[in-house]
């Protein structure tokens, strides 16, 4: 490696071990900070997103950054340096665009829209969130404005999460998958009788808690390297490669919330635990995108953790775990009660078949947002007649529809497409995977997801951010990103 | 208050905010960090740091410390925006005597000599960690150097935990103490039978969580702005004045082992909750020193803690968590055991009679090898001399002796005296708290602490890092700092 490379890469040090604070005082947040101490840790995370910001945009680095790129000018566009030095020059180009004015003013915005969103929530009560949502929009389409684009300005704020996804390639896409999901969705509450579900009864957290430890394991999790914790928004947070931590919500009267839970933020977190050393205290260590990081929690929870293959060999143990309430359910009835499909208004408590549905809408409600074709104002009725059309039924009122999302008082338009992208790769990866080693299924029926995991870490994870989305899509499955492999799981799934 | 002050504290905000962070870190590496994330929290800190460093040292800060000089020059000593000015001139001038190679190399040494050290104190070895120490003398020299002194190098190293002690004044406080002490506790082994002791029994950590929990917030202890948690080894970290929290550790068979550490613990967070709002995120948001810390935590561990007024308060109570163990136990004999004394190696577990003996030996030992009258390799045999002639019994083995702190590991030369600085101090303010307000002991029996703390809030915590120790001693109890009202304690306790 060249001199002037490593002068870069320790900057970028610098530059990851801020990030990594941050992260670290983001998790306190949210799962052991007191109560009182919310305004001082607003301030401390603002100013390490501040010195961040400064030193992406510091004529020093840009002097590295010119540097390292002729150094590695010549070398093939896999080498590792040249991957890492073509990522920083699109984050620096990033900073730059943006003016320290907006990105200051966006996260003063983001914090107050916060608070007003969740007062505004358990209230029901839209007219008070909506004066943050109207200045919210403001400002992302300035955002837009700064980034630039080529179509439409949702392209540039898609590329803050997803880079390279175009508005209309995800218009064609949500348009197929609209088509095919509606009837199927329609199908299976034709043909089903009433939805299935585990006894009512209490399951003590404690035991929760043990089969969390139990399963994260199971699918390959390092303890050494990680831990979990209770909290009110499961999330899994990658500090470090060596500092991947976990969070779950119990629920004493349903674990299959705890279970998918940590099904789910397992499978990022493997993404995260199984990033090369190499890569630490670089930008290289991060998800490709956030689709490809839902790709890996949706491949876990759903494409495993909903299986026939994976409960044949987990009950036996949840039942001794839970002797009273599970010992005379049978592998047949966990698996529906763990695959049931029902319209329900609640993005995060949705099914597998239902949930795309529930991104649609807000991926059309977003784009007219943005555009300016719908108003602030009109939004909570359009969001209750998308789900009528889209789902069937209608919220009963604005908490269990428009607002029942954190993600715009955030600032984040844009990021809800990621969900659906994610849960399409992991269709596509899966069967990839089995094309490559057809003992998967066998291995997960006999506790051994190793063979899956080892997989995952040499097409995807491995890689960390070096490769685009689109671009790493084709190498780990050797074609572009299609509705086809999920379609066909559901069929294969529901379509009986 | 002025433009140019404001400016100031503009940037002494962001200090604040970094050192916030690097607390979090800090506490988060003692209480939650999984295993393997060691090496990279360190370069996270060590980042902080000298982020801390650079914009301490920077040409600007000194501008903008120059403006504000100027706007405060006017004012009354008792000015909190000159008392803010004059700290940070000590800090920004005390930052700009260590150069960064030696700020730098004294980190990586202290990170490493503590591995060695822990290493070395679990096998018992010193020949593995003579070489840190010898390595950490020479650092500590060279810091000597850097920053100047009159009579001492040791001085100098004094003034990083308590600014204007003199090792003069140390050698004469000191030889006072050991003069008295000595005696004292042969008389009282001669005149003691067997040692008190709780009945043997499991106490489940559970119930003792309960208890220090209960005890913390019977002294004045804020949940909202704090938390408990389990460690090895017991601390308080004050993040903000809204975020301070306290680490204890359990030991299932010895409840007074919590219970007194949380004592201690709550002691030093009741002085980070009492500082003022108005010095948040500014260098006068701390304690006056780490004497006048020390004060804090011993006052209400010892002279409330080990008091009967506390427990014939609070043991019925006890009684009742461990109903099989202590329900026979009467106050007296609660009483007793809680203030057993007998010499013993280890400075954390020795009572408040013998635990200034422990100091005593570190401060001679401090001095000889700072001044090199005494070689590294010959420091274990005279540990082992000086516990002899001080507490009349010799370590088994170096673990017991010379290996059992942390301190020098870390560099900290100059650190001991301090906690008998604050044992002193904490029976000069409670003689100066008693003459103020003579029902304090009446409330504290009826469950009532807050007149002690409102006491200690007006005349210690409401000025934080405002006036250096002596000053601060001065104001509260009319007198500069003297051993007699500790003597007097220990012979009122002790004496019959």
């Amino acid at each position: 490696m060249g001199v002037r490379l490593d002068t870069l890469k320790a900057r970028l040090a610098e530059i990851a071990d801020l990030q990594a604070a941050e992260a670290v005082l983001s998790w306190d947040q949210h799962t052991y900070m007191p109560p009182a101490a919310g305004q001082g840790r607003a301030e401390q995370i603002a100013t390490l997103q501040g010195f961040v910001h400064r030193l992406m945009v510091a004529d020093d680095t840009r002097l590295m950054l010119d540097g390292a790129q002729d150094e590695v000018a010549d070398q093939s566009p896999d080498d590792d340096g040249r991957a890492l030095v073509e990522v920083v020059r699109w984050d620096v180009d990033d900073s730059l665009k943006l003016p320290e004015s907006l990105v200051v003013e966006r996260a003063r915005t983001g914090a107050l829209a916060l608070e007003a969103w969740s007062d505004s929530r358990s209230r029901s009560d839209y007219s008070r969130f909506a004066p943050f949502l109207r200045k919210i929009l403001d400002l992302e389409r300035q955002v837009a404005e700064c980034r630039g684009y080529d179509v439409h300005p949702y392209d540039a704020l898609l590329q803050a999460y997803e880079r390279g996804a175009r508005t209309e390639d995800l218009k064609k896409l949500f348009g197929t998958l609209r088509a095919r999901l509606t009837p199927l969705v329609r199908s299976i509450l034709d043909a089903a009788g009433d939805p299935a579900h585990l006894p009512a009864a209490v399951y003590p957290t404690p035991v929760q808690e043990g089969v969390a430890h139990r399963l994260a394991a199971s699918i390959g999790y390092d303890f050494q390297r990680g831990r979990i914790d209770p909290t009110v928004h499961p999330f899994a947070s990658g500090i470090t490669r060596n500092d991947v931590r976990i969070t779950v919500r119990y629920d004493k009267h349903d674990p299959l919330k705890s279970i998918f839970a940590v099904l789910h933020e397992t499978g990022h977190a493997l993404y995260e635990q199984g990033m090369p050393e190499s890569f630490e205290r670089t930008p290289l260590r991060a998800g490709a995108s956030l689709g490809v990081h839902e790709s890996q929690s949706r491949l876990w929870e759903n494409l495993v953790g909903r299986s026939r293959a994976f409960w044949g060999c987990h009950l036996p143990a949840l039942r001794a775990d839970f002797p009273d309430a599970l010992g005379k359910v049978d592998e047949e009835q966990f698996y529906r009660a763990a695959n049931v499909v029902q319209p329900s208004f609640i993005r995060v408590d949705a099914d597998e078949v239902t949930y795309n549905l529930h991104i649609i809408l807000r991926f059309e409600m977003e784009i007219a947002l943005i555009e300016g074709s719908l108003a602030v104002e009109d939004a909570p009725a359009a969001w209750n007649e998308k789900v009528q059309s889209l789902l069937g039924i209608t919220p009963p009122d604005d908490r269990r529809g428009i607002l029942q999302d954190v993600h715009w008082s955030m600032g984040a338009i844009g990021y809800f497409p990621t969900y659906t992208l994610g849960t399409l790769l992991a269709c596509q990866l899966w069967e990839s995977a089995l094309e490559a080693d057809a003992s998967i299924p066998e291995g997960i029926a006999i506790g051994d997801c190793s063979r899956l995991l080892t997989w995952l870490r040499e097409t995807i994870h491995q890689h960390g951010r070096k490769y685009l989305p689109d671009d790493l899509t084709v190498r780990a499955t050797g074609r572009p990103l299609t509705a086809e492999p999920f379609l066909r799981y559901l069929d294969g799934k529901y379509g009986s």
